[in-house]
């Protein structure tokens, strides 16, 4: 009787954009896809973001998810740096709004908590976890794994019941 | 034997996005439309920055601009202002992009000096010569004014030789 939902996680950055899909069917999990979607920097912003927006774009035609998860940018960065994050992050989600899907945001701390049990947890262990829960996605580049456990994230709260959601949003 | 380029103007915002259109044909600039995108606040962010990129691809539409400009975020700014400044802002870029046009960006301080030849121009002063360069365009909302100036700006900006042009992007 458990529906089977598909998520896309994305984990957004001008150089590199991490993305991964996953299916949550009860309280099982299953790996889809993963990749990075390179953008040239050689290009202009413009031409970088509408980049990401395209990619995103192609990535939810293919792999028709319902769900989009996005990692928030740290803000404890400096603001050069919260811009530029910003800029692909928004992006990212305006892609994924477009293309009909239910965004949700979390931070790296929750996302960390979520597949660690730990919100102090390091990438490696990030690493470790997704590559436990999902066996199937073999060696992931981290940016990559970073997106699977944004989806991982998201599939644990979309599970949730809505009282319970809005409290545990990021 | 001047061509007549369409120039539409952005000065993002996750709240309000002013835009404004107009032409030039050789030193000659012409108001064509203006107006400010308003978001509800209530929706989500993903919902909000869906909305800009929607709405700024109905204005492509309507308007064929060739040419886009993007006011620059400043960056003495919090991180956490930057960061919302910068979604907004990489998805007017990303919706231009897409739209076809050839996107700028100049940073306030260019934009005022292109307007009023001072870069410590006040808001009151881009209003004052926005009005003056512009007189078709009545009376303006503060950020649709921001927008034509940057319109104008990228205007001059364009009708630079490309050796100029390179020095004098912001």
């Amino acid at each position: 009787m458990s529906e089977t939902l598909r998520i896309l996680g994305i984990d957004p950055g001008l150089r590199h954009t991490g993305w991964g899909v996953i299916e949550q069917t009860g309280s099982r999990l299953s790996h889809i896809a993963h990749g990075v979607i390179r953008i040239d920097t050689g290009l202009s912003l413009a031409a970088r973001l509408g980049g990401i927006f395209e990619a995103i774009g192609l990535l939810t035609a293919e792999y028709q998810p319902q769900i989009g998860g996005v990692e928030e940018t740290l803000v404890n960065a400096n603001p050069r740096s919260a811009l530029k994050l910003g800029q692909a992050r928004g992006v990212a989600m305006a892609a994924l709004h477009g293309a009909g899907l239910d965004v949700f945001e979390f931070s790296p701390r929750t996302i960390k908590l979520a597949v660690v049990g730990t919100g102090a947890a390091d990438k490696t262990q990030v690493g470790f976890m997704v590559a436990r829960l999902l066996p199937k996605a073999g060696k992931l580049p981290s940016d990559a794994a970073d997106a699977l456990a944004c989806a991982i994230c998201t599939a644990h709260h979309a599970r949730m019941p809505a009282q319970l959601r809005a409290r545990g949003a990021a």
